[in-house]
């Protein structure tokens, strides 16, 4: 693939830009340790996001209308907190804990990464995160996007073709001047079946020592490199 | 107000931001004398920007689904080229000359002013512009956006509050922590009913030597100022 080809990349961000597990984890525990609250924090963040995809199903069979990730998060939230036997916490707390989503921190290569592939590209995450929680997340990160559209702004969830054709159409580009970066490639799998440009780099270390998938490309997809700087590397930046 | 009352500062952009009038008239008057087509090009700038409101009324009636801007102004663009009697336009001429919308030239504060308040607020553009005409002007202009989010994200023309308050929405704050900035009181009045706050500077000199109206504020909004920079002074940035 030419380089020259694309117009935009938009990356997938949970696990491929910010370390979710250990971010929220590193949270719950010093919140836990301050509150006293002994239970599995590890685990506890493991449960949350285990909770991620059948959180969305519904939305994308259509038996929900579309709700954003905030929602999904917090009613997984709650039930957590009964189900660990979590006690004494308030609405502000719930809501601190939340918005842990909002706070996750990236991987050392994002943030040179993004700075370099800006030059060329047009920067905008794919994310099933709402338009908010990665407008927050990015400000807190100094991720330097052109644009943050949220799953809110096309109003579905990954891996329907929605989402991707959805970003291409408020990207005013064809689907195939669009590049999906991500670790994952069930997603880079439905971007390709959507007409959009694949990049790959793994994130060996996403799920800590449980990871079982990802840990390479498992397709030829159109650029696959170690890294963020290394994926710009490739692409002549 | 307290500056520290407001997370994040919206901005309308035609205008307030860019001089649209200068920036076309220039480029159509370039592109005219390279194809010896003579005709009075500050006229059909006006007359471009005459068709806007009327091309966005169906729109906001409910008669018409929502059409993003770029495809509004398309049509106006094709009626004016017959109505001024411009000949020998192939398609790609025609598409160049609408994404003129995409490569406004900002006012001299702009960059300055929105640098210094991105420190303290979260900045997007509340526009009638669709995101991909919003995004090419930023990205062409160094118009340093936290994100970028054109109406066909909240798929509403201002004045309608659901513009308003589809930003408010998707930004996840309520509608009294976002600012609108504009230089058009009746786009504040609006964002005003709809509960944001508000704040205004002049632009004199938007519509040429015809400029009738918004030299000065006509109600006491939250922030008065006389450009980009004094606004960010007024909020303490």
């Amino acid at each position: 693939m030419n380089p020259d080809d694309v117009s935009a990349l938009v990356f997938d961000t949970f696990g491929t830009l910010v370390d979710w597990r250990s971010s929220l984890t590193v949270e719950l525990a010093q919140f836990g340790a301050a509150r006293g609250i002994r239970i599995d924090w590890e685990a506890f963040v493991d449960a949350w996001r285990a909770g991620y995809q059948p959180a969305m199903e519904p939305i994308r069979s259509g038996a929900r209308g579309f709700t954003k990730l905030d929602v999904l998060h917090r009613e997984t939230l709650d039930q957590l907190v009964k189900q660990f036997g979590v006690t004494g916490l308030c609405e502000a707390d719930l809501d601190w804990l939340n918005r842990g989503w909002h706070r996750l921190k990236p991987w050392p290569d994002v943030v040179p990464g993004l700075t370099r592939l800006k030059r060329k590209y047009i920067l905008s995450p794919l994310s099933n995160g709402n338009t908010a929680l990665l407008l927050n997340m990015a400000k807190n990160a100094g991720m330097p996007w052109d644009t943050v559209l949220g799953s809110d702004t096309f109003r579905a969830y990954k891996p329907m073709p929605e989402a991707y054709l959805g970003m291409a159409d408020l990207l005013g580009l064809p689907a195939a001047r669009v590049m999906l970066v991500a670790a994952h490639n069930g997603d880079l799998a439905a971007a390709r079946r959507a007409g959009l440009r694949t990049g790959f780099m793994p994130r060996p270390r996403e799920y800590g020592p449980g990871q079982k998938i990802d840990f390479a490309a498992t397709e030829a997809w159109d650029v696959i490199g170690t890294d963020l700087c290394d994926i710009a590397a490739k692409l002549g930046v």
